[in-house]
């Protein structure tokens, strides 16, 4: 297209830090005035926005992409209205930023303090749904920071058209529209430009398929908040309330088979495995789960097909369980150490050394004990909406709500006091 | 020397991980005994010590090191107590690890929080001094992280050294040797390894000149806490006390040259400039501080010397000073956003709207009111030691003190709570 992908993508670098600087010093009323506007903007613009979304449709038919991929790149009124609701929920939440915490006296005289600050500039780099358009700019707004925006290509035109929508919004309350900039370059090239654009860009969050996110961690230079797999345990110890652990079990791998939190491999501590396993599996067997299980597994189980090595590190997003029984808890903790994507793992027991264990040794974003894996999420977590939710121990940790995009900085209030 | 590097680094990385989970479950008195061990067999080593970086000093002067490396490099009995000194003060500081905040119960009836746990593998790379080894190898101890630490190739035999008494202290308290590991060949392909051992280190904080992080930050694939400039600003105000004034600006700049929290350039207010000028210059004078000036400046004082743009953005780390007069706050924090390093910046004030501006608006690590920019350090804020000063903006940023090695992860504690 003849357009210089670096040259273009410097300028929008250079654009969103300057309007950085403005969001910064936005004060509240401001931001949640300009989220519910450009909600009401959405509402009013469906017609169009439906309109452009036809075009990604038709082209993406056209290309041949499949059922699922069309699906969730369709905008339909529900889904319209979903991401205004979503905007006006963003303008309800708490506004992170100021907020000073921990100010004390230190002996010199000096009072000290933390102030909660955005990061600055916000790279976003998605996938097909273009709601999150609308979610990661309202989330980056309300805290303060610019963003620049990269949807997948299949999703250009209904992109633009809600970023239409939020740049109109920004302006009528007086913010620079380029605080929301959406990559309008569907060369592949710009994502290359984005996440080593140091000299802008503050940080980088991938939102999709773990290809996509392990190749952008790879090539990176900006910091990444980063998901990758969600291989969610649920370990149920000897001392578990059986009734709660076959509940839970059944919640963690059954509410949905498609989401991160979901539980991928069960453990049992082998004192209870006979008790609680055909409980479980004539429960499983009602939604067509299913069952691999280690040597013991089987034998009590004779249904369950063989798990293979592959198994434990395998994130299904699908009917089916691995199953391994275990001797006891230091063996749990081992599977988990060596398996675990440390997303969020459970530990169902009533014994108070046994919980205290686990919760302190498992070194995964959500450790839980007795409730269902499905819990670790931004909305359950009360953080309101998420960017997303890192399997990292930098910065961020497990759901991502606003203050991961924001950074503390310390103050200092003094009255004239030098060094000695 | 036949060594392959490549696989050498990984078994430090393996048994650095394999390490650290044993240190992050060892408890407060466990550590803190180690701590204490360590200091008495680096005192009791004394001689040992001095003879091992006899070793370096020799090798030193034959390489013709300079007089200020040489220095750095020597261990003395004085600075062989400090060492000691410095671990028994890690050992007297809180144990961060398991702090839980912020539990409370959500509406589906789990109870949220988080702890506060190790980071895992810290690798630190530093140049000559080598009392690096024992503060840096101290603090990721008492973090709870095991650490690889790679000193520069002069320091050699005195860091050995150093290893091995904080081997023999943590055998001796029952934790794994491995959990503090000096990296033993002098090639530079060894850093290179532990900056993109993604698999086995979660975070690198290299200590050293401005050329050493940047070519670490722009070649790791592991995230790297950093330090880099230290251009920090005093701004005199209109509304100044201009005694306190003078004092801060004397300070900032004269309490000690070569530090990253020193002031480098001053900004001043024009309705103020004529006044302050010529009783700063002449306390500046008594210390033979270089006066580099704007135009205004040059007016005042024309015994200043014309500062070139390049002074603005240049961390003297010596008796030299750039000046600047502008006409009000925004300019001010114009000059600081365009030039500072966003480590420390100071606003003299008695103006409320002035100094609250100031500390919402500037973009560095530490934001002061009326308070010398020497302030910004980790003993000075209470954490007791640093690990380094962060200007980065992702996880910790300022003085990095032992929370900056730890992450929080959420817990959740349930009585049964499925999701609906």
């Amino acid at each position: 297209m003849g357009l210089d992908i670096q040259a273009y993508m410097q300028t929008l670098g250079q654009q969103a830090k300057q309007a950085s600087r403005a969001l910064s010093r936005a004060d509240t009323n401001a931001k949640n005035h300009a989220l519910r506007i450009i909600a009401s903007m959405i509402r009013a613009n469906s017609d169009q926005l439906k309109q452009q979304n036809k075009l990604d449709m038709e082209a993406g038919e056209m290309k041949g992409l499949d059922s699922a991929l069309l699906d969730r790149l369709e905008l339909t009124d529900s889904r319209i209205e979903a991401m205004a609701e979503g905007l006006e929920q963003i303008a309800s939440l708490a506004d992170p930023i100021g907020e000073i915490s921990n100010m004390h006296f230190r002996p010199s005289g000096i009072q000290l303090g933390q102030m909660r600050v955005p990061l600055g500039v916000i790279g976003i780099i998605y996938e097909s749904r273009p709601n999150v358009t609308a979610d990661a700019a309202g989330l980056c707004l309300k805290s303060g920071n610019a963003v620049i925006l990269r949807g997948g290509s299949e999703a250009i035109h209904s992109n633009q058209a809600i970023a239409t929508c939020i740049r109109q919004g920004l302006e009528q309350v007086g913010l620079p529209s380029q605080a929301v900039q959406v990559v309008e370059t569907t060369d592949r090239q710009a994502v290359g430009e984005l996440i080593t654009s140091t000299d802008y860009v503050d940080v980088i969050v991938p939102r999709g398929g773990k290809n996509l996110i392990e190749r952008i961690s790879s090539d990176a230079k900006v910091p990444v908040i980063k998901h990758l797999d969600g291989i969610c345990h649920v370990y149920i110890d000897k001392a578990a309330d059986l009734d709660m652990a076959e509940d839970i079990a059944f919640n963690a791998k059954c509410h949905r088979y498609g989401v991160c939190n979901a539980m991928e491999t069960l453990l049992i501590h082998s004192d209870v495995a006979s008790q609680i396993l055909p409980r479980l599996a004539s429960r499983y067997k009602t939604e067509s789960v299913e069952l691999r299980g280690c040597e013991r597994t089987q034998s009590i189980l004779p249904e369950a097909v063989a798990a293979t090595e592959t198994d434990w590190d395998t994130e299904y997003l699908a009917p089916i369980l691995s199953i391994r029984i275990v001797d006891d808890l230091e063996q749990a903790m081992d599977h988990i150490h060596r398996h675990s994507s440390s997303h969020t793992e459970t530990i169902v027991t009533e014994d108070y050394a046994s919980a205290r264990h686990f919760l302190a040794e498992v070194d995964s974003s959500s450790v839980m004990v007795n409730a269902s894996t499905r819990f670790a999420d931004g909305f359950e977590y009360g953080l309101g909406a998420e960017i997303g939710i890192s399997t990292d121990k930098i910065h961020a940790r497990g759901p991502v709500g606003l203050n991961g995009l924001t950074s503390q900085k310390w103050i200092v209030l003094g009255s004239g006091q030098i060094r000695h």
